[in-house]
C-alpha cells in the first residue's frame, strides 16, 4: 500500500489577520505527506536545500514519511514563499515567492519508488509530472493537481499529462480555466474526455464534488467558525483522499466517495491552525469522528413524497 | 394542511444570453404558490391591477392556488420587473422596476388564511410581514425571506419581524450582510439567536444549508449543464420546502431535511426554463425522481477507517 507523492518542500511565511509564522514546514509535498500519512506509508520526491535542519527532518521522520527521494542541495536554499491573507481568507496574496533549489528541480526516483502503487503528482511542471508518471506505467492510481499558472504557460503539456493520469484533483477556477467553460458540468465532462476515469473539484467553503463517468458525488465542507490559515488546505485535502485510497485493496467509486470525506475531514483540520501545526498532532480518533459527523450532517431518509388524496 | 404565501404577483421581462420573455407571470408569490401547490393546498395573498387577465389567473387555478385573498385594483396596473442576466447568471441586472399597484400593498387576509397551519412571509416590507405574522398567532410554523434592501432601510423592523418568526430563508450574502459576519456559522449562530429555531441557507450553485439549534445539514445543488433564467429560484425552493412541510405532520427536524431536497430540486426545474415554465407542466413522478438523484449523489457509506498494522 505505497504512495508517491512528487511535490515541494518549502518554508512558508505567512500573515494572517490572527498572527503570523515567520518560517514553517510548508509546499505541497509537505502538506500532502504528512496528511496521507495518517492513513498510509507514504514516500516523498522532492529537493531542499542546506537550510533543511533536523527539525523539519523530524516532522517527516515523525509521520513515517521516506524521505530517501528527497534531494538534498547543501549550497542550495529551500523554497520559499510569503503569503498574506486579509479577512477574505480565501484569497491568498503572494508577496514574494523564491524557488532557489526547486527552479531546477528534476525529479529523481529509488528503485524502491517506481514500485509504488498509487502516485500523486503535487503542483509542479507538467513536463515534470509526466516525466515522474511514465517511469511508473504499473501504478494502479495516479492523480495529478495543477495551478493557473501552468494552465497559462503550458497548456499543450498539462494536456498531455492529464491524458496519462487516472484522477485529476484541481479548484473549480483551475478546472473552469482549463476547459474554457463556465458550467462546471461541462467542464467535468471535458475534463473526463481526455482519459481521466474521475476529477476530484475542491470548492474551499463550498465542500467538493467528484465526478466518475456518468456519476456526480458532493459534499459540503466541514463547517468551522474560524478558519486560520488555509495554505495547503489542498493538498491537505488530496494526502487524506489518496492516503485513504492506498489503504484500500478495492479502488472502486465507494472508496473514492469515502476518500473524498477523508480528504476533506483532513483538510478542515488543517486550516484551524498555521501551516500543518494542527494536522501534526491529529489522532485518529479524531479522524473519524469528524468522519461520522460529514455522515449526520449529509443524512436525509429517501421518503419519497405521496399526495394525499384531496377531500 | 392549509399554507399561505404573502408576496408580489409581478409581470416580469426577462433577457438572458439564451433568449427572452417580454411579458410573464413573476413575481415571489407566485413563484412559491406555483412550487408549493405539488405538496399542498396553497393561498395566496397580494395584489394585482387590472392588466392581470384570464390567463395568469388561469396559472393559479390550474394548480388549485386559492386567490380569493389576492386582491385586484382594476385601474391599477400590476408590478412589473424588467431583467437581464449576462453569462454569469449568478447576477441579476434589474433594468427597471415599477411597484405600480405594489407600491401601497396592504395585505388583506380572509377568515379562511387566518386558520392557516403555515405562513411564508415572502419579501416584502418587514412591517407588513410583521403585520401578517399577529395576525396569525396560532400558525404552526411561520418562515420569512428577505432581501440587501430591508437590510439597509429597514433594519429594526427586520430583526423585530425575525424575532417572531420560526424559520428563516435567505441567501449567503442577505445572513452575512444582516449580522454584520463574513464567517456563515458566526452568522447562522446570530440569527438564532434572535428566536427563530431553523435557518435556511440558499448558496445557489452551491446548494443549500440548515442550522437547527446545534445541528447542521448541507446539501450541494442539483448539478444543471445549463441554466437558463435563475429568475424566482429562492422562492420556487422556499416553496418546495414550505410545501413540503405542510404535507407532514410531525414538523421535526428530519422532515426540514427532507423538505430542503424537495426545494433544491424545486428550484433546480425552475432554472431550466424561463420563469414558471418549466415548474408548470412538472409532475410528481418527475419531482420524486430528481429527489432520489439527491440521495444518490450525497451518499457514501459510514465506514470508519482502521489503519492495519504496520509489519
Amino acid at each position: 500500500m505505497s504512495l508517491l507523492v512528487v511535490g515541494s518542500v518549502a518554508f512558508d511565511a505567512v500573515e494572517t489577520p490572527f498572527g503570523k509564522r515567520e518560517k514553517m514546514l510548508g509546499g505541497s509535498g509537505s502538506h500532502f505527506s504528512i496528511s496521507a500519512s495518517f492513513f498510509t506509508d507514504v514516500r516523498i520526491v522532492g529537493v531542499v536545500g542546506g537550510d533543511f535542519g533536523d527539525e523539519e527532518a523530524k516532522v517527516f521522520e515523525n509521520h513515517n514519511v521516506d524521505t530517501t527521494d528527497l534531494e538534498r542541495i547543501p549550497d542550495g536554499k529551500t523554497f520559499r514563499w510569503y503569503g498574506r491573507y486579509d479577512y477574505d481568507l480565501n484569497t491568498a496574496h503572494t508577496l514574494d515567492t523564491q524557488l532557489n533549489v526547486f527552479a531546477d528541480f528534476q525529479p529523481k526516483l529509488s528503485a524502491e519508488s517506481l514500485k509504488s502503487r498509487l502516485v500523486f503528482l503535487g503542483n509542479i511542471q507538467p513536463d515534470l509530472q509526466r516525466g515522474v508518471r511514465e517511469q511508473i506505467p504499473n501504478a494502479e492510481l495516479v492523480a495529478l493537481d495543477t495551478m493557473n499558472l501552468w494552465i497559462d504557460i503550458a497548456r499543450d503539456s498539462l494536456i498531455e499529462t492529464i491524458k496519462g493520469v487516472d484522477v485529476v484533483i484541481v479548484n473549480d477556477a483551475e478546472a473552469r480555466q482549463l476547459t474554457e467553460e463556465p458550467n462546471l458540468m461541462k467542464a467535468a465532462r471535458k475534463i473526463l474526455a481526455l482519459g481521466p476515469k474521475a476529477l476530484v473539484v475542491k470548492r474551499g467553503e463550498y465542500g467538493a464534488a467528484l465526478f466518475t463517468g456518468g456519476n456526480y458525488f458532493a459534499i459540503p465542507a466541514y463547517p468551522l467558525e474560524t478558519v486560520f490559515d488555509p495554505t495547503g488546505a489542498g493538498d491537505t485535502f488530496a494526502g487524506g483522499f489518496m492516503g485513504y485510497l492506498a489503504s484500500q485493496d478495492n479502488l472502486d467509486e465507494a472508496a473514492m466517495r469515502r476518500a473524498m470525506i477523508f480528504g476533506s475531514v483532513m483538510a478542515s483540520f488543517n486550516v484551524e491552525e498555521f501551516g500543518t501545526e494542527r494536522v501534526q498532532r491529529l489522532t485518529h480518533a479524531e479522524i473519524n469522528e469528524r468522519f461520522s459527523a460529514f455522515k449526520q450532517m449529509t443524512f436525509f431518509e429517501e421518503i419519497l413524497f405521496e399526495r394525499a388524496a384531496r377531500a
